[in-house]
């Protein structure tokens, strides 16, 4: 019998989990010093959570099932309910509440480049804040994540509003909002015919359509997408409020970050519950996915509770960083311990080289003992990947000494015991 | 509408995650030194995986389910045979390895104190070794790692041996080893009656049952061990070289720790892939439930390939663990990181205040900017729990200062914004 791993699903070794905890320290740490704090939550949710606000498509591509004592539940495709959830269960949280969260969510569709059916999503949120600065501050947290991980240059972020949007189209006489972002998040993905013919089928009229399209065209910077609003809506002064909060929230993200930013009217997220400034940073050469994706979603926490709770956050999944990373030759592995491989060429002293190994531990450094009790030469190449081998045969185990051999610079020298504990302590091997 | 968590699952706020993370680090710090490398694999695996060899008791209780695809899947109750699955895949790892991982793990049973439906379940696990040596390793990590977290003398390792309680058995004519296991261990769990009648049932006479029972009585040392089990076996030569085994595994492990190990016949571990020696961990007080628990599991490869791959390795939960720390005084909060908070009187001049807090997270220190605009005395109130209290107003921005508050020594002054990270970056504030 031979049992495989699901589709869809990835396993990982050693060597690609050492540089992905890497980069993901990298990115909790950027967290942590915008002083965001991280939570945990259930990875099993009752399947109402996803019902009410995150759009059809999500629910229908969930591993949920009903479980042994009849409840419908689903594996989290998405963590942003069940923060939520946490956030109005607690009434004594001083606002603003900062949180970030790194769990794994499950989505029950067909993998594809960049795309599993589990991985691990690396979310930031904001709650009690709907301002510029709230929206510049998690744009800025997204951003800064990036240039944390060194990829400064190689990525741009296309910004939209979901309020401006939604005043747009009503504008424009389109009633059915939700059903109308449906179809312009398609806009990338389908051709311009069938574009057309699904806004038509909301009650659309062509001049309408036309307006539209002049809007999704092509992603401009702030300045010309308040050309092309106010050439598109019947009173500018109306909407001049909101525009002059996307302006300033442009001024302030462009101090956490000089990527570059820019407006994309087709940028509106699947997820129902974004109400305010929604965006996405891709890799400028435009040949992978989203790389992150967030929003401002004010509504979300009446789920829960009767209170309107402003909230606005992000979600970077690992398999689209980890691309572009390897793109950029920069998954490459970082020895952060010092490592040590005792070969022992004792065939009954286990004292002496376990006790050599355990202050070498006790000094945070890696000690590994060789228990093959092969020839010498065996047990070097099992060396080979450490920073030092250390080789303790019955001489040594006499003599209370260490042959010590520096695996970088092929150095070998015996030293004292005592000796050589106070090189390692001072750092100094 | 009101969505709640699911009954036997938790919720952790950031005043809990922080205590958590910094033990969960303590736990993969001490596999890390002894050459442990962290691996992963699905939380999601085809219940066949546990089928054969997880013991039915496990299977019952899965988080299992059909998934839209028609396949068979359960969450996975325990990381053992994924972690043997990713070993086996691999034909060219040089052995031994040595893997650690640390995955959410699902039980449908009943949630109790110290046992929930989902936990953590950190795993460390040596393959291609079968020998004392490396028994004691395991047995050494598992122990080194309570050490680390600072449980030394607050609990014990109690140990057993599969292969000998097998010999054992057999040798009292009992034929139907799975069962006699079984009832084993519940032995602490039933009255005696039960236990003899459970034992009647598969077949043993009075005499084997009383001989079992004088082995189960008491936890005792090494030495005692060895007399018990000449009082119970027909020939005791046929054993003796397993006994030498084991009393040498002993004298290795206490070159690892200082802490109490019993040998206790009563543990055998529900998993019905064990071999070897099986151990488990307690409070010395014994009001908790098992700490952690491991063995040696030398079949399990054989699921997936004809090679039979040596294996031992443990499990810890942290539920019990969080118990036992919070018991011993030792759950609380440790701040890392030095933390500033900055209070924000200019209701204009984001610029100076953002390149403030930028700079201040570029030297790895955590920056929080108060966005509300509220009067000092409120954002005063918000920077108690930082480290400092930075306060900027129109004046700091004019004359390019900021007034530095210590939150514990109460001390503030204004000092100049060059001055101020010249002392942050050699790190004298």
């Amino acid at each position: 019998m031979k049992v495989e791993k699901l589709k869809g699903f990835r396993d990982h070794y050693p060597e690609d989990m050492e540089v992905r905890n890497y980069f993901f320290k990298k990115i909790t740490n950027a967290a942590e010093n915008f002083g965001y704090q991280l939570i945990d939550f259930p990875s099993l949710e009752p399947l109402d959570l996803y019902r009410l606000k995150s759009g059809t498509e999500i629910v229908n591509q969930t591993f949920s099932f009903t479980d042994k004592g009849g409840r419908e539940v689903t594996m989290i495709p998405e963590a942003t309910p069940s923060t939520v959830r946490l956030l109005t269960a607690r009434k004594d949280l001083p606002r603003p509440v900062r949180w970030y969260s790194f769990p794994k969510v499950w989505r029950y569709e067909e993998p594809q480049e960049g795309r599993f059916r589990e991985h691990y999503q690396f979310n930031a949120d904001v709650f009690g804040l709907d301002s510029e600065e709230a929206d510049a501050e998690i744009v800025g947290l997204a951003s800064s994540i990036l240039d944390y991980l060194g990829l400064s240059g190689v990525y741009e972020i296309n910004i939209n509003d979901r309020f401006l949007m939604e005043y747009v189209l009503k504008d424009l006489n389109i009633e059915d909002i939700p059903d109308a972002f449906s179809i312009i998040d398609k806009y990338k993905k389908v051709d311009k015919s069938s574009f057309i013919e699904a806004f038509k089928g909301i009650g659309a009229g062509e001049d309408e359509i036309k307006k539209i399209l002049s809007l999704l065209g092509e992603k401009v910077d702030i300045g010309n997408m308040e050309k092309k609003i106010k050439r598109v809506v019947n009173n500018y002064e109306e909407i001049k409020p909101r525009i002059e909060r996307i302006k300033k929230t442009f001024d302030l993200i462009g101090l956490y970050t000089e990527s570059k930013i820019n407006f994309d009217f087709s940028i509106v997220r699947g997820l129902s519950y974004y109400t305010g400034i929604v965006f996405e940073a891709f890799d400028v050469k435009g040949e992978l996915r989203a790389i992150l994706g967030g929003g401002r979603y004010d509504g979300l926490s009446q789920l829960f509770t009767q209170e309107k709770i402003p909230a606005a956050g992000f979600a970077i999944g690992d398999a689209v960083i980890e691309l572009l990373l390897k793109r950029q030759n920069l998954w490459l592995k970082r020895n952060i311990k010092e490592s040590y491989y005792i070969c022992n060429l004792s065939s009954e002293n286990d004292d002496y080289i376990i006790k050599v190994a355990s202050v070498i531990r006790s000094l945070n450094k890696i000690a590994v003992v060789d228990m093959t009790h092969r020839k010498i030469s065996s047990q070097m190449k099992s060396a080979s990947g450490f920073d030092f081998a250390v080789i303790i045969g019955e001489r040594e185990i006499e003599e209370n000494t260490l042959t010590v051999k520096n695996m970088h610079s092929s150095e070998q020298s015996t030293i004292g015991y005592d000796e050589f504990f106070l090189k390692l302590r001072s750092g100094n091997n």
